[in-house]
């Protein structure tokens, strides 16, 4: 991914942290994006952060001294269910959503943007092991899709489905032609193999059951 | 992705550095490692790592300090470029190859695979916009896929095609019922959305010409 690039750590990121994009809308900064002047790692503080499978990351900048940003992605992953009681970061997101144009989740990152008060009454989605709680906090309407978009909000399933997200946000945002650049310029035409037959795991979401009709594997 | 996280970085992380799996064959770590006792990021030095987009990862451990592996992925980018003439790097490569059960790379890591004298007589591909100059080598068979498997050498496409040789990786040396659980945890069942025409482009690989047929948008 060229934009947003660092959604391709989603999963291994735990808590504290946030991640931004800021570009001037309208512009291909979306595009070219590159470096803390337009996209950034955001965190509590400015210490590295340990990531799930040990991946250690530097952010580049601290909730306190960040501007005001454009868009505002919210990863995943299983430090959010402490992290969703972390006043310094849902604070953090609810200030920021005040003026951002889109906030956006990826995987269990749609709790966070609930806890900062950005998801009650829209349209969302998670992680599928993690739908039943997005169902049970009663005031999300859970679709159980890649991603969903409601209005500003576009939050994401598990993991690579930011991936999807992003490269549609990105066709919303700025364009089919940005968002095929950066889907050709990071070859992101997936094989469609499955590996087992998950489609018909109990908890398996819905696009993933319906999905057998569209492709077949090779 | 469970098993080698840091695939999700491949496209980020700029040169100095491979990463690499170390698991006990035929056991389930390669489903559950967790952290540098069995997966770690290994560069020239443990200073921070500066990827492209900005992003700054710390390395687990040294070339210097580097056990001997079991498995070695080496990621692409830019940096490729000018680190086939690293001699520290090739020379790790090269070294650890002489035990390695499997050397992977994704993305331009092959140029680095090609100057540690591994990929020689090989079949092999990357990112479809370096095709020509794998080619050029001479000594390479380019196989324009996703993934190609020679033996104990298996190389990727661009980027993200690196998600689709490492499930494949996983089944082959794992099993299915594995790979099937790292596809399903990480959720990695891709819309097949195309933006624009790029099966079009002049440079598109063959995998993506042909696979129009396989798939259609939804």
């Amino acid at each position: 991914m060229k934009a947003p690039s660092g959604h391709w750590h989603q999963q291994s990121l735990q808590f504290k942290y946030t991640q931004a994009l800021r570009v001037r809308p309208g512009s291909r900064a979306a595009h070219s994006a590159n470096g803390p002047e337009n996209c950034f790692i955001i965190a509590e503080s400015k210490s590295p952060i340990l990531c799930a499978r040990d991946l250690s990351v530097n952010p580049h900048i601290s909730f306190e001294d960040c501007p005001p940003l454009d868009y505002l992605l919210v990863p995943g992953g299983r430090g959010t269910r402490k992290e969703v009681y972390n006043e310094a970061l849902t604070g953090f997101v609810r200030r920021q959503a005040e003026h951002c144009q889109a906030l956006l989740s990826v995987c269990t990152g749609s709790f966070i943007l609930h806890a900062a008060g950005q998801l009650s009454g829209k349209k969302a989605t998670t992680h599928w092991a993690s739908l039943e709680r997005l169902r049970a906090l009663g005031d999300v309407e859970v679709i159980e899709e890649r991603f969903v978009e409601d209005g500003s909000i576009w939050t994401s399933a598990g993991i690579s489905a930011g991936i999807d997200l992003m490269l549609a946000f990105i066709a919303h945002t700025f364009g089919e032609q940005i968002a095929g650049d950066v889907q050709f310029s990071s070859e992101y035409f997936p094989a469609t193999t499955r590996y087992g037959r998950v489609e018909q795991h109990p908890d398996a979401p819905t696009y993933l059951r319906r999905s057998r009709l569209h492709c077949r594997n090779h």
